[in-house]
């Protein structure tokens, strides 16, 4: 293993360079319970199988939000094969918000254009494999168990109660798709599965560690046992680039080139090409609902370490 | 310099293999000149600044088309830097057509999206630097002399006749673009320009050795010169991947992961980041407006020998 | 009172003339029960407060469906008032489809355009007095009773179970706008309510008798005694001809200018202007949703005997 | 001939009232013409082909804008008719703004809604007869000659001038057509028309005798000679309530139900179905581009003497 493209020093300073730009943003609004978070933590951990170091508000849990999105989307690939999951979900990205019904009514069939949107992720929540919802989650936190090594890893299951009460929008969502048969089984089961792996807890390490695993080909590090087929850890990896940053991807692409996923907790879960997993946290949200701090971070340390998978080969 | 990664016997079966499928295709109707190019035709060649090896039907010359538009955007951001192109047109990829109008009202201010559909490419033909539309396209064959190394690179006198007949569509987005205040100058010169620079006449291997200058970091092979600056060669990359081959790009990152950009005359330019360039000229189109052979083409060779940005580093 | 516009053996003439039309058109597909109709009946019955003439299969009963959005409108203005009413639907026309989500999407705040489609509809329903659905309902029930004469007015339970089981579009919509604070109270309760109100049972008599009070300014013919209050009638009149007719409400106002809603059921409830109602039955739809021999039966009886509220007064 | 509805003291008293209305709305930004308009004009005429009375500013004159667009239909329906016209443009209004280029897309064939959007009205002046633009509108000019009684009416060059240097939206919408076959001729002579016919001067008076004419089913009051055939009347009576103010044409045809066609100078063409026509001119607008005071003194007058055409007739 290589060492780390960064030394700790370094990302201590460039952790506390960047955390004001947390100021520029608002705390998530619709989730009640995401309120409640404290608008001034800000955590990073890089790993990369050998080596870890972190800096800021590590010791934090938080929910994995959108993050989690890219997970059940490997699990449901692994589950269930392509051409299953691909007949109900669409590959490509789009301009338009997250939440969007619009462009379902546009397509034909009415098929989610990608997996990152919500629309597209219950989809993919609902073809998990599990005869209920309870078995899929469980099937879940037991894949982000072992991607993490951390047993200990639950649902918030207060969080998810408060998303519960919330959750007109992503119902309405499933209901649309129901009635053109692009989702079946029933909604509040899907729904409940969703918002269950939404709040899953993790950390910044949790993330890192995520990460790491899908730089690396989605192999465990230590014994390079393939945690994650080949084949699924590009397709979630391009995804990740295409679609992982909400309705600012494109431009996120363009200046950290970093495949990234997002969530509205703030979470950030990033795997580099190279096998190294960063993960980062910091709540208040930018107008396209990623971190305000987080997002400079990356796109700032990936300047600094040219990191950008549309750079030339770092080693070249 | 290494070697490349395919021989030149297992190019010429692989193109042999795929060329059937270009009869799923069907070739561009909107423009009458290109009705006219033959549908057997099939050609690559790939480069990586110290070999060369070609399969089929490499002597045969075709327009640009919208591959163009990653080069007038490489000269654009040469001639006025990012901020000021990124001003008038956005860093999004889109699930809509080339051709939108739509989208451009739904935004605000009505900037393009992304500077690969149409509108986004008019507004970068509009800021290449000079007086006159003859000017600006004076200065982009230059550039693309430069790249090429071929000095005889022209215009297509009678392709551009033809697609300025049948430009009122790019002709509305334009004047759509200027009652926004998005575009500024005479639209029938930068109309003219944009037509006369999709009109330009390359090969297979020019393609291949732009191609191969854009993964190379934008330097010149022989003496390492730099002729498009890094950070612009990062820039131009990242709309291949995300935005290169129209509303199929997602699956096409997905499937490839090779930064290409497509054009409706069935040309492909590709950049690996290893320095590798791939030209490929096929005219049938899929219904998506890419080459209905040159996608699976790249799809098969990305899959064979681990192309795509988005699996692990191949030496690693 | 003056005698009717048209004579017993015109009106026999004239539904048998048109009767074929009714091949051009389909079935409705999306309610089962509605499949169950027999294609080929044809009733039409005209009154004025004074005379009734009827042609066709007069005797069959139907569901309203649509055609009752009219009433639980016009009762929900004298429940509620016009200011709360239209705080949370809109009077615009639109040339979307009636189960458009899109159009929901883009307005601000995301209020139905209009009572006649079905997200402006279910909305209307909700805002019927009434603790529970079951009281609403009966309190409509109660309503088109006293409109129509008829005390054996009920609910088609066996329709209203069907449509129950497809209401999954109609769910979206309402959950999309609780999500947005346009709808508030129990989903089910409202949808359960709107079902019920659809499936209301009726004949062409009632529908002519329903028409004839909404031409003469909501007064009963033999007493005037006001049932609907007049203001409350120019408004639902004003409905009928702009939004009356799905996405083909223009041309009808064209082709016919009778005031007129309609119901996927092939029910069309006409109220002209000088107290006449007309009540036609056709179960056979065109691509629109509307009766497809009905429409061209209003638009011909309309020309035959000046009836457009765009012609002159036909007395002057 | 009856007398007026209204007697001089009444409007005079009406017109004072709703003066002060005018200050909340906002004078035409887009035309700089508009703009020189004095915003504390307020005028109003009332015809109907014996009795003439007014209020207010009736003295200015000022352009016709988009009042022109039932007048151009109506000639070109007399010149092409209906099956030539409506092949080109549809009937339903639009819950859009009037320069939607959004609509034209969606449809298919891209044919604008109707011919009160500019896209419709511009494919109706390119309808015209006359072999050149000059040739169309000096047929215009005549045909509202006749209207109005009026031999002096012209064109305001100055106006026409100022319109030319903002039209690049409405030169949008015609090359979208054109790319999409809808229309076809020289854009800029069909623009230069359409532009002309906008910038017709006429006065209230000149507004109040055409509207009166459209109210007596297009026949002159004096000979009772068929100016407009009666099926066109119709055709455009219905087009001016259904899509006769912009996107607000729903509330007003509820609140005012009075066959009305406005203008962005602050002009509004009323024809009543009993031949009596209304002139108002009161240059600020409001959010929809209808004349702010002219708007809520259609919406009184109507209120106070009962002329929506949804309320049952007047007399009976």
């Amino acid at each position: 293993m290589d060492d780390l493209f960064i030394k700790q020093e370094e990302l201590t300073k460039l952790v506390n360079k960047i955390r004001p730009a947390a100021k520029k943003g608002r705390m998530a609004s619709y989730i009640p319970a995401l309120k409640e978070s404290n608008p001034n933590d800000f955590g990073c951990v890089i790993y990369n199988g050998t080596e870890i170091i972190e800096a800021g508000d590590t010791d934090v849990l938080f929910t994995m939000q959108s993050s989690s999105k890219i997970l059940s989307l490997a699990l449901a690939l692994m589950d269930q094969g392509e051409d299953t999951i691909f007949s109900k979900v669409g590959m490509e990205p789009t301009g338009n918000p997250f939440n969007t019904v619009q462009a379902l009514e546009e397509e034909n069939p009415s098929k989610p254009l990608n997996p990152m949107i919500n629309a597209g992720a219950l989809v993919v929540t609902s073809l998990l494999a599990g005869d209920t919802g309870e078995e899929k989650i469980s099937r879940l936190l037991g894949f982000i168990r072992e991607l993490t090594g951390n047993k200990t890893i639950q649902v918030c299951e207060k969080t998810a109660a408060s998303e519960k009460k919330n959750a007109n929008l992503n119902r309405s969502l499933c209901y649309f798709m129901k009635s053109h048969g692009i989702l079946t089984g029933d909604v509040e089961t899907i729904l409940d599965a969703y918002i269950r792996q939404c709040s899953i807890l993790v950390s910044c390490e949790d993330l890192a560690r995520i990460g790491s695993i899908i730089g690396n080909n989605g192999k465990n590090h230590k014994n390079q046992k393939s945690i994650i087929p080949a084949h699924i850890t590009k397709i979630i990896t391009t995804f990740m680039i295409t679609c992982g940053m909400y309705n600012a991807s494109g431009s996120f692409a363009m200046k950290a080139g970093i495949p990234t996923k997002s969530g509205v907790s703030g979470a950030l879960l990033s795997g580099l090409k190279d096998g190294t997993g960063i993960g980062v946290y910091s709540p208040p949200l930018d107008s396209k609902g990623n971190s305000a701090a987080g997002v400079p971070f990356l796109e700032k340390i990936s300047d600094d370490y040219n990191l950008s998978i549309f750079s030339t080969y770092r080693n070249s």
